[in-house]
């Protein structure tokens, strides 16, 4: 089942934000261009299975940008047009990579977003929500008859604003993502392996807490796994990193159609090869021009970095 | 070369200081305990091979706790009595572990410190330098014949103001270790990676960088090896992790007798063990209570939680 032999298994549903970002990090800056949770993990989704994205765009999405999805075999009927603009997004980054600034949001036809999934969808295995709305991830949930493994993000504004609904979102997933700060701050704990148990009592069975450049550590009932941060001399743009994390590890997964713990581990380190492919350029530029042996040769590089003899 | 043998090879030599410290925390507080780098890396390294320790405590220094370390077999020929007090250092810890705030230091007898070896140290093979003025470790350096192994630790002070004496001391070392903002301070790069590969060109041939609850990245010329943090879900007393840490890997180095990248990797997991236990209490306390079965047991689950299949 070599990653080289591209998409199989599967497929995954994504949802979430589709926009045009404007950012500018202390190695350049761009305008306007493709970003948004769905579309960061959905291609990164699509190098290991078929990829349903679920989002909206306004009148001014490009056809370049569907091309670009296209190009990518990401099957696109979830996706909506609206009358409006997309949703935009504009930030920047000083030397710390790991905060974001945020300078304006425009939510425009994102406002409006209710994911209504086209009828085929209805039997998706694998889900992947991106950070929206808990009441959005809810109704997509809703409309998927047996998902066998579904997967969220989310970020401190629902935390904050719609804690209930994001609990029933947790509750009914099988995999729960989150930065350190918001597994802080969802769990109200300051040790992260305390907040990582506590949010595994919300009812996801593995938790999986990102940390920027230094990896990510899952959490589950009875084991832990820790991936490391692949060493990146130059981060160009972190934008999008997060959700091209999850895109490759609901990828993976939809992909080798196991569940277990053995696979959820692999999965990660799927997830944090994509991410450090990600942030090595602006928008998904990188990922658009990434080949399943870069992938497979990272995946490498990880295991030999991580590798060490008994005592 | 089973752990629970009991400690072998070496000796090694540790230099740096001892002192009394006053530390409070979110989960406790101890007045004048057992503490100082050279103490913290001398107990860690005694589980792995046999210790000569370097170091000046004045006439208030307790038979209780020359005891406590005699019990621990390290060799004290070097550790000088001198008129006056020990090094004292106060400080606490907010909820953020990683942060140390000092409120007091009075250096005492380790203001005049100058490490003299008994003559039999000269022909020791392993030598770790902690964090002392680097003039210090140069003349330590220069009273061995001929190291096999140097390893070296340093703070943000030195690098400030006596930053080309500690150069000529990493140009004499094996391996650097120091924290996340010490490699930043020295190399004056913010990219993690980049200050690593500064460090190396000082000299040493494997830069050690500590990341706290992160664990640590390895970066020699040609290969990187990360260790995960163990997980712990609290955190009692930090103080002297960093130097325990050092004190494992120094003790581990010189009990296999191999210097090459293979067993760097082992003493950096069995360096990261020991730091993992001594942050569960107080001063030394865990250390003076820790079995060569806990070690090998936590070896072990390192392992277990960084272990992942191949794609």
């Amino acid at each position: 089942m070599s990653i080289v032999s591209g998409p199989m298994g599967g497929p995954v549903l994504i949802v979430g934000s589709v926009a045009y970002d404007s950012v500018r990090t202390p190695f350049g800056e761009v305008e306007g261009v493709l970003g948004g949770a769905a579309s960061y993990a959905s291609v990164s989704a699509s190098f290991f299975s078929p990829v349903r994205m679920v989002g909206v765009v306004g009148e001014d999405f490009a056809y370049e940008d569907v091309a670009k999805l296209a190009h990518r075999d990401i099957d696109l009927a979830g996706l909506q047009r609206s009358p409006g603009k997309t949703f935009r997004w504009s930030g920047y980054y000083e030397y710390d990579m790991n905060q974001a600034h945020t300078t304006a949001t425009e939510l425009n036809v994102f406002e409006d977003f209710r994911p209504e999934l086209p009828q085929n969808y209805a039997d998706t295995s694998y889900v992947f929500l991106a950070n929206i709305d808990p009441n959005l991830q809810l109704s997509v949930l809703g409309q998927i008859r047996r998902p066998k493994l579904a997967a969220c993000d989310t970020m401190n504004y629902w935390i904050d604003s719609a804690r209930d609904k994001l609990l029933e979102v947790l509750a009914r997933c099988d995999i729960a993502l989150m930065n350190d700060a918001e597994a802080r701050q969802l769990s109200g704990k300051v040790n992260l392996i305390s907040a990582g148990r506590e949010v595994l009592d919300y009812g996801p069975r593995v938790v999986i807490i990102k940390k920027g450049e230094h990896g990510c550590l899952m959490i589950s009932h009875d084991s832990y796994f820790a991936a490391p941060g692949y060493p990146l001399e130059e981060v160009r743009d972190p934008t999008g990193a997060g959700d091209t994390f999850a895109g490759g590890l609901a990828g993976y997964l939809a992909r080798c159609g196991e569940t277990d713990e053995a696979a959820v581990r692999r999965a990660i380190v799927c997830g944090s090869v994509m991410a450090s492919f990600v942030v090595e350029d602006f928008s998904l530029d990188r990922l658009f021009r990434l080949t399943p042996e870069d992938i497979a040769e990272r995946y490498q590089e990880i295991a030999a970095m991580t590798r060490f003899g008994g005592l």
